[in-house]
């Protein structure tokens, strides 16, 4: 931190990944595909939110899954029929625009849709990286507990749209929604947040609804 | 990934790194303080783990609070008179040696005891980093679903000790206890794994036990 060569490599290799970035919007843009970066700590339920998702989305999905190793849930998704690509990291933190760009390059994009990008599940380092999003999407939990905005404030202040997920389980837990929200509200004001659950599938048309006016758009 | 230049300094800075963390193991060691590195996701549960093992410890307990930003945790500790330490890495991902050598220096450690380090929320980076600990302690939950050996293997294979937590929501969740074992054991063989509740307090007096045990053994 107080080596001035280290901020200048740091400051370089992100120019050169939101240069990058730039160009992989483009080249979605021109198949009239909106980017979705998908983002959340392990465990939130980023793989079970797209797929309820895709249950009520008009547009066609394209998704690339994010994971430092295994495939279970590209398998989980190309089961269902949706096109789903596979990068491992194999131990870096989050994916970069140079990785999501050689993948486009190998997809087809034969009709507009949505491209879902399954982040790597950390609440930290995915937060920095653009990778030619469209849309941020968080996904939060009642299960982490109504402090995590405070904890964790860059994905919270640069989310387009933030999910918070498991609420079925809210009657077990000591969710606090107004602390929750007030710290949503101090870093990002006009950010909507859709309740939802995975298990009972509640609130998800709405999310799909939200982006297929977001696509509307392009 | 491709550049050699890159590959020199990652690990010119894990060497560095490396050999800071022995000299803080050894600093602790001369005051007859375990150092445990306490990692997991956000929200599993870390500092309420902390709290609860309080109930059962012996032995002094000093705590270094790892976090991006703000201080909530610190002084919910310091409020139950245990001497607690903040290190706010703004913006970085894990905890390094050089941030607990300096910490450390400005601690007293007038008893023997434990010292606890709460890593950065995140399930990747810290376990990359050694800080001079004897022992990985890896918070994992119920909630976060039975895969997580799978996706981030490198914090199951290095854990020396696993706690579960939160396993009072097993009724409402379809966590797969069986699937999340066989994970953990193909990575580690013979690391002991707790199940713990934060909000019942069931289960922390063993792992208290387990760590005076290490403690005794310094």
């Amino acid at each position: 931190m107080h080596d001035i060569r280290k901020i200048d490599l740091r400051e370089g290799i992100l120019d050169e990944n939101d240069h990058i970035a730039e160009h992989v919007k483009e080249h979605m843009e021109s198949h009239k595909v909106l980017v979705v970066n998908e983002m959340g700590a392990p465990g939130v339920g980023k793989t079970t939110t797209l797929k309820n998702i895709f249950k009520h989305l008009s547009l066609k999905p394209y998704v690339i899954e994010g994971d430092i190793e295994s495939d279970l849930d590209t398998k989980d998704l190309n089961s269902l029929g949706v096109e789903t690509h596979q990068i491992n990291t194999y131990g870096a933190c989050h994916l970069d625009a140079p990785m999501i760009e050689h993948m486009t390059h190998h997809m087809s994009f034969d009709e507009p849709g949505v491209l879902f990008i399954e982040n790597i599940g950390n609440l930290v380092c995915p937060a920095e990286f653009s990778i030619g999003e469209h849309v941020k999407m968080l996904i939060s939990t009642v299960t982490e507990g109504s402090d995590k905005p405070y904890k964790y404030p860059l994905a919270f202040e640069k989310a387009d749209i933030i999910i918070l997920n498991k609420v079925d389980l809210i009657p077990y837990l000591d969710f606090d929604e107004d602390f929750f929200m007030k710290g949503v509200r101090a870093l990002n004001k006009d950010v909507p947040v859709f309740k939802v659950s995975g298990k009972t599938g509640e609130g998800f048309a709405e999310v799909a609804a939200w982006l297929e006016e977001k696509a509307s758009n392009l």
